[in-house]
This record gives C-alpha cells, structure tokens and sequence, in this order.
C-alpha cells in the first residue's frame, strides 16, 4: 500500500464524515497499492477504514504473492463475493462507492443492508490523483519525451501510399522500438477529409500528396499515459485556406497554454481557445472541450471544459487540445500536454508546432 | 434494433412484472442494436419499454448515422446525463438496471427518486445472448475455424530461441493473415514450467528444445470470439510423467464433452472433468471451472462450474477447458468449444488432441 496517498484518502474521509469506503477501479487500486488487478467481471475491493482496518476482498484466482501491507480477505468462485464482502461493512455506517462499481454488486449490497447508506466516494480518489507527485511528474515526463521521439520517428517513416490502418501498425512499431508497448488509447491517424471528425475510426483510406493528417496519439510507460495531437500536411503546402485554420488553431493552443497558472479556472482555460477560435469565426466548428486530466488512465477525472469551475493546482498534468472540423474539408487538431507549476506552467511536448509539411 | 430479440426481451420482462429496463453494456447494446458503442466514461443507456416506447439516451459526441429504429435523446457534456434519462423513467414502477451499469449513474438516479426501486434485470439478456440462434452460430463456427486455421500456423512457425512474448506478436500477425485482427483475450503462451499459472502473464521466457507449451488463444471474427487451448511438446518426447498428465487431461476433456447433451446440468459436465481428474490423483490441481459460455463476449454470462445446476439448452455455446497445475514442473490445459445441439453437441474446433510433439 502507498501509505502517504492511503493517508491523503482517510483524511479526506474524515472531512466528509465517512468512515468507510470502497476503490474497486483498477486504476485506482493500482495507484493505492502499486499493483494491477485484472478480476474481469469477478468482484474486488478494498475496503477502506478511517481506523486503519482496511481489507481488499479478491477471489483466489488472483494470487498476492508480495505483501501488500493490508489484510487479504479471499473467497472463491462458489461463494457470493458481496456477502464476504458485507462481514467488513460497519451496517451502521454509511459506505463509500467507487463509481466504476457495476451496479450488481450494489444492488445486492443493498439487499443485504450491508450499510446505512451508499454514496458515490471516487471524488476523493480523483482529486488526489489529479495531484501527481514528484514520482508521476518524473514519470509523466518520461513518457511525453517518448510520445515525442515517436511522433517525429513517425514522420520520418511516413509513405505515400499507406492506408490509415499501416500508419497504426507502424507507430505500434516505432512505439515499440522507443520502449513503449501499449496505446493509451486507439490512436487517430486521419489523412484529409477524414480529419474532420474528431473520433475518427481509423480506416483503409490511403495517404496522398496534398493530404493533410491528424496524429492524435499516446503511449503508457511505466503505468503512465501520454497523449499529443499535431495536424502535418504530406508533401504539399497546404491551401491558404487550410493554412489559416491551421494557425487559428495552433494560435488557440498557445494562447490557452500561456494563461496557465495556479488559481487559474479550468473553464477559463478552455473560455481562452474558445473564444479566440469564435473571433476568428469558426466557434461552431470546435465541438469538443479543450482538455482532459491524464496521468495513470488517459481520461483521468477532470476536464479542461466550460462547466468545470475549479481552479487548477501545481501538480497537476492535462491536455489542451483546440479543433476545427470543417465535414468533408479538414479537421486540425493541435494538443500539448501541460503540467501545472508554481507560477505558471510547463509544456510536456516539445514537438514543433510551426506549420510542417513532410516530404 | 433486433426486433426479434427486442421482443424476446420484453416478453421475459412481462414474466417478471417489469415495465421498464436500462441495457448499457456495450456488448448487450451490440446484441440489441446491431451496433457497437464506445462511450467509455459517459453514459449510454437504452430504456426498454414494454409498452413499446424505448429510447436510447447517448452523448452527443457519439452521432448515429443509420436509423436504429429506437428514440434517439441526445445530451450534451454540459448536461446530467442522469437528469436526462430521469426523465423518460416511470417514477411509479420498478426499473431494471443493466448489471454493469457504473453504480455512479445508479446512485444518482436513486437520488432523484425516478423509480419505484431497483433490480438487477442483466439476468434477462443474459440468458437470451446464452442461446444462440441460425446467424450466430455460423459466425461462431467460422470464428473457431479460422482459430484452428491459426493454431496450426501458430505450430509451423514456432522457433527454439523466441521469447514468449515474440509468439504473441508472431500469433497476431498469423491472425491477421487468416482475417481475425482483434484478440479475444490476451492469449496466454506459456513455455515449461510458466504453463503451471493458469493466468500466466507472457513475458520473456524463451522456448527451448524440451518444453511444453500452454497456448490459450481466441480471435474475433464478425464481432463472435473463438478460444480455444492446446497444450504441446517442443522438438522432444515429454517425460512420461508429463504423458501421463497430458493424457488425463485430454481424457477429461473428452469425457465432458461426450456427455454434452439438451438436459444435462452444467454442474454435471463439471463433475465429469473433475472427477475423473480426482480419480487419477489430480483433483487438487484443477484449480478452476471446467468451462465458460462464449458469443460475443469472450466470457459470455454462464459457467460450467460445480455451483451452476442450470441444463443445457441446443444453441449454447461454452468452452470445455480442464487443466492440471503443477508449480514448477508443468501445466497442461486442453481447450474446446461445443454447441449443445438437439441430441448431443457438436466440437468447434477440429486441431488434433493426440499428444502432440512440434518437430
């Protein structure tokens, strides 16, 4: 168990009057104690006390071999999970949910009257995790200057003639030789007019001179996500039409980059791209919020949007990621990941922005 | 929508006094709509009515191109989803919740008082989707057969000197030859003695002359996963301990299946596997269920465990999977997929069970 971030979860607990709360997500088990689970639809929990009492309740199919620092409660395939689970549950207390819960293991909890009451507990978990500590920088970093290497290996190795599909299973490659084995996410590689839609599913349409290419991509390294977007044109000046979407976007990006500091509002942060990209005349062109929170998932809870009035904090690391999608022209994307400092705010990509065509 | 399996739905509701259920699972809703969602964290929800008046409530992000011949409501990200759906929901009856749905989603409709209370109605589609009809069972039959195709491929390429790791990539691009270009698990390639973790994770051991390998591989093919496990023997005639095993397994494998057939409990195909595996002195070392059903989830709901006294029903479809486990020497798992049929059942996958040496 990660002591301090268990002892950051109980004081937060207090706060709230809980004495008792359940993490089942795997992303957030594994940043409590260090470790993955995998247990598929069977049941897992930790079981949180204020008092110090935590249990994690796993089926025997998973086996611990380290110590964990926390009371392992097993159970098997023929014996119900919940009810293990319910002799650990102070009935007279309320009890904290872990949000990705399925709603089954709830419901039977709920039969069994296994608390006084249920309350969604993840907004604890998630704004300590919004936090990173020096060990995450250190670590996100690393795996920004990764997605880096990868995105420029990537241009290099670029062909006229590939399909969309092939410049996936090259950047799988290139990842792989940069000490990166896993996507954080399905990579959008989206050659022009496929651009234009900001979730493209990447497909068999072939690179072409003249094209221009959404790159929107991430690895994990370490247990930690990166995440980068550059929009490139293929062996061809863009029109000046596509020229100037490009700048407006690029422009919205920096300018919403530059504003970052502590005590800055998240809403303001995507206020700034948004309303540089509506002067210009293409509001309703940017469908999307500018940002999202990332560390040990790629959507980490908290997003750069215009309902999110928090303010932002050292430590904290998310992507801003301004559009424009004009259907059946071109879409461009360009997005950083920044990390939150003192007085300001540091730029975990350093690929260029400058207008690039490959050759 | 699937008319027919709408209306198979809604006639098991009816049986159980239910007016109203969410589906949210994106395999259930695949199953239902003919069509994959990935809304990751944001909610989806398809509210089926009996009366006839469904809604499918889904974020904006995600456009619906085709007419699904279901009420589209749309939200947007600055909305409550919740507060949406709420809306469509009769306050004065029970509602059927999907068994994964996030308990988050539950939690605040609860809040919100939308329904006369909460059951988990997943049991529903659950043992609709465990009955495979006409359509569904082609594809599962074409799935397994290009699986067998690819476990035979998989043997022609395997060199002394790969890594564990490099027979995974090199099983993927065999797949992708024969079609199939998703896993349908991460398959498990095991060589002597990582084969004794029934949940060995692959790493890089390297396969040597001597070794047995536990693969345990599935692809998807049109959406229906295949699985299926072979245990072989490296360029050597395994010791005869390690034929023994070998051969027990195998024939506890056979005899389950032998005695597939409409009418006969789960818990009794269990007892089978598992008895015959005692009586050679093994028992302790089969550490799982012998089976699990299979569609368009690689682990479809239904086991063939010793807990589930369900029979078997013609158009199911569950794996036959025995193993024996022995930490530090050797693990041996033989793996088929069967379709109960009018009178007995049918093997999907065809690869030789003899004890298998690759040159």
């Amino acid at each position: 168990m990660k002591e301090n971030r268990i002892k950051k979860v109980i004081t937060e607990m207090e706060k709230e009057n809980l004495s008792q709360m359940i993490v089942s997500s795997p992303s957030s088990l594994f940043y409590l104690t260090g470790k993955w689970f995998h247990p598929g639809n069977r049941m897992i929990a930790l079981l949180i006390k204020s008092n110090g009492d935590h249990k994690l309740v796993i089926n025997k199919l998973f086996p611990v071999e380290e110590d964990l620092g926390v009371d392992l409660v097993w159970y098997v395939d023929t014996e119900n999970p919940v009810e293990v689970l319910a002799k650990y549950v102070d009935k007279d207390k309320e009890l904290g949910i872990d949000k990705t819960w399925a709603s089954h293991f709830l419901l039977s909890l709920m039969d069994l009257n296994a608390a006084k009451g249920y309350k969604n507990a993840s907004p604890i978990i998630d704004n300590l995790r919004m936090i990173k500590d020096e060990e995450e920088i250190a670590i996100m970093k690393e795996s920004s200057k990764r997605n880096d290497k990868t995105m420029k290996d990537l241009w290099s190795n670029l062909k006229e003639g590939m399909t969309e599909i092939e410049c996936v299973e090259l950047l799988e490659k290139l990842y792989a030789e940069n000490g990166v084995h896993k996507f954080s996410f399905s990579p959008i590689i989206a050659v022009s007019p496929n651009g234009a839609d900001p979730h493209h599913s990447t497909d068999d349409s072939v690179l072409k001179k003249g094209h221009s290419i959404v790159i929107d991509m991430g690895g994990v390294y370490n247990d930690y996500c990166s995440d980068m977007t550059r929009t490139v044109f293929f062996k061809e000046e863009p029109s000046e039409e596509h020229k100037k979407i490009y700048n407006i976007v690029r422009e919205a990006n920096e300018r919403a980059i530059a504003m970052i500091k502590p005590g800055v509002k998240f809403s303001d942060i995507d206020n700034t791209a948004r309303s540089y990209i509506t002067e210009q005349g293409y509001g309703e062109y940017f469908t999307h919020r500018t940002g999202h929170c990332i560390g040990i998932d790629c959507h980490d809870f908290g997003d750069v949007s215009g309902v999110n009035h928090n303010e932002v904090k050292p430590g904290m690391i998310f992507s801003i990621e301004p559009g424009i999608y004009l259907s059946g022209n071109i879409g461009v994307r360009v997005e950083d990941l920044v990390l939150v400092t003192e007085d300001g705010c540091e730029r975990l990509n350093k690929v260029t922005k400058e207008l690039t065509v490959i050759k």
